[in-house]
């Protein structure tokens, strides 16, 4: 492809719904984020309804660029919800969107529009742009880890997202919680979701995570252990994965990972413990294209798809 | 490359160091095994011996296959051993092959031979074969698990083997024993190596894996728990790397696959205890390839090697 071109790129959460055109200026230069619109999603209005206003989102943010004489090479979405590989419509959606699980949102972009279109997985597409063109750019083997009021991840080998053959890949939410083993999956303890319960499991009070790890820092015993074993959880499983994948870097994301020293301090030290020589070096890093990730890494599996 | 070509391939062992001619006839067919050849690594004679070795094999193998007009495009070893990704030398090796710990393999090859030529270790070698044109010919995202005297194995996305920033990728047997937490490796409870101290832990009976297995057949009880020990702690293993990876298929192999019933029943049903919906339904496959599988992914490897 010749430069400059652009990608419509969409990314589908539980609220919103943004979209922006990623413009390419040359083979050295990070993506430009252009016209970058966001709409609510209205999850509550059912997956139809979701499907149409992505559909004419889109439709407008290209048409638009189009106008402005951009080339446009093609439609990437990030989306909530398990991608159906093939597709690249939903296999499947938690109740943050309902009735999104089933959308034929890949069928739908390929009848809609004539240029070329790819769906990934909204965590896929974040970690696939911190590894392009963020935390871990240009890292051929990359872990990501996101805590967030769930646990998502993201995985790269040979300088691409990995998705599985049913899309799961990354998903390390559902592993196993080696902290205290056979007690839930690393969700239950390492995620925000996870913090609260077991924090109102242990006090019988009701917590946001934020106001929990406010807790942890000014001591609270209850809040500080709760806090610990979410990092040290996390930590544990990132030593798991590290044995496993030998990454140049590890990026993590997410609302947890603003919970403190605490949390930190944790996650480091379990990793370490279970890391042996060499691997116990790993850049573990935070992620910095924020809300621009999953767009990025979007726009960037449209032009993986492009090349094969 | 026009076909047909062949690759000088190489699998050096702890007890013996194998070479062929690995030929591709065209795109679609397996390779072919030629002048397959193996003398004995003698390990004791240190690595420098052993190297010396593995060069004047080679030199022969590839000066016959020249003789009768073979076209070799290169020169491709699995080897035990960490092997250092960049150099293709020997990072680290263990007791059982002592002084090849640091052996420039990779830049005495490129010294010695004027083709190209590719270092990859053994295990993962081996699961590069099984993916390329063994039990998981095609396979696009793969893991191997290799539970022999110790416990290697190998991760195959996008269809090639990932290595990772040292080599280490695919070392499950460092990896965390979920089964009883915090109490060894995977590879002290599900390694050969970990069957016969465990047996000997629990009788004070030293045993081979072999006659365990045996006595576990015949119902001995000791025997019987160690040996659904090392296939429950692979099974819950394994169900991690699914949740992780997603992948296409399993293979198994190594000496400890052998071992029966009792080792594989509680293989998959912890793997199944811990696998929600269709990641359950993975194919768990054994090896293929036999002895050849290296051989096959070290000229495989080096074929990558040449299209990047």
């Amino acid at each position: 492809m010749e430069y400059p071109f652009s990608v419509v790129a969409v990314d589908v959460g539980g609220t919103k719904i943004a979209c922006a055109v990623v413009r390419y200026e040359n083979v050295d230069a990070a993506p430009i984020i252009l016209s970058k619109r966001s709409i609510p999603t209205d999850a509550q209005q059912g997956g139809e309804v979701v499907l149409a206003r992505i559909l004419d989102l889109v439709d407008d943010v290209r048409a638009e660029a189009l106008s402005h004489g951009e080339t446009i090479v093609g439609v990437g979405v990030a989306t909530a919800g398990r991608v159906d590989v093939d597709t690249g419509n939903i296999a499947f959606a938690n109740e943050i969107m309902p009735g999104w699980s089933g959308q034929p949102l890949g069928d739908a972009l390929r009848e809609r529009f004539e240029c070329p279109s790819a769906v990934l997985g909204d965590v896929q597409s974040h970690a696939l742009g911190e590894a392009r063109w963020g935390a871990a750019r240009g890292a051929q083997t990359a872990v990501v880890m996101a805590p967030g009021t769930g646990l998502g991840g993201g995985i790269i080998c040979h300088g691409k997202i990995v998705r599985g053959k049913h899309g799961f890949a990354g998903e390390i939410g559902s592993t196993m919680n080696t902290l205290d083993a056979g007690d839930g999956n690393l969700e239950s303890v390492a995620a925000g979701s996870g913090i609260e319960a077991r924090y109102y499991a242990a006090c019988g009070v009701h917590q946001t995570g934020a106001e929990i790890s406010h807790r942890a820092q000014l001591g609270e015993d209850i809040a500080r252990q709760t806090i610990e074993n979410a990092g040290r959880a996390l930590g544990l499983a990132l030593a798991g994965w590290t044995n496993i994948f030998d990454p140049d870097i590890a990026v993590v994301s997410g609302s947890v990972t603003k919970a403190g020293p605490i949390w930190r301090d944790a996650m480091v030290s379990a990793f370490k413990e279970r890391t042996p020589g060499v691997l116990a070096d790993l850049p573990i890093v935070d992620a910095s294209l924020g809300d621009n990730a999953p767009l990025i890494g979007a726009a960037e599996n449209l032009l993986d798809t492009l090349k094969n």
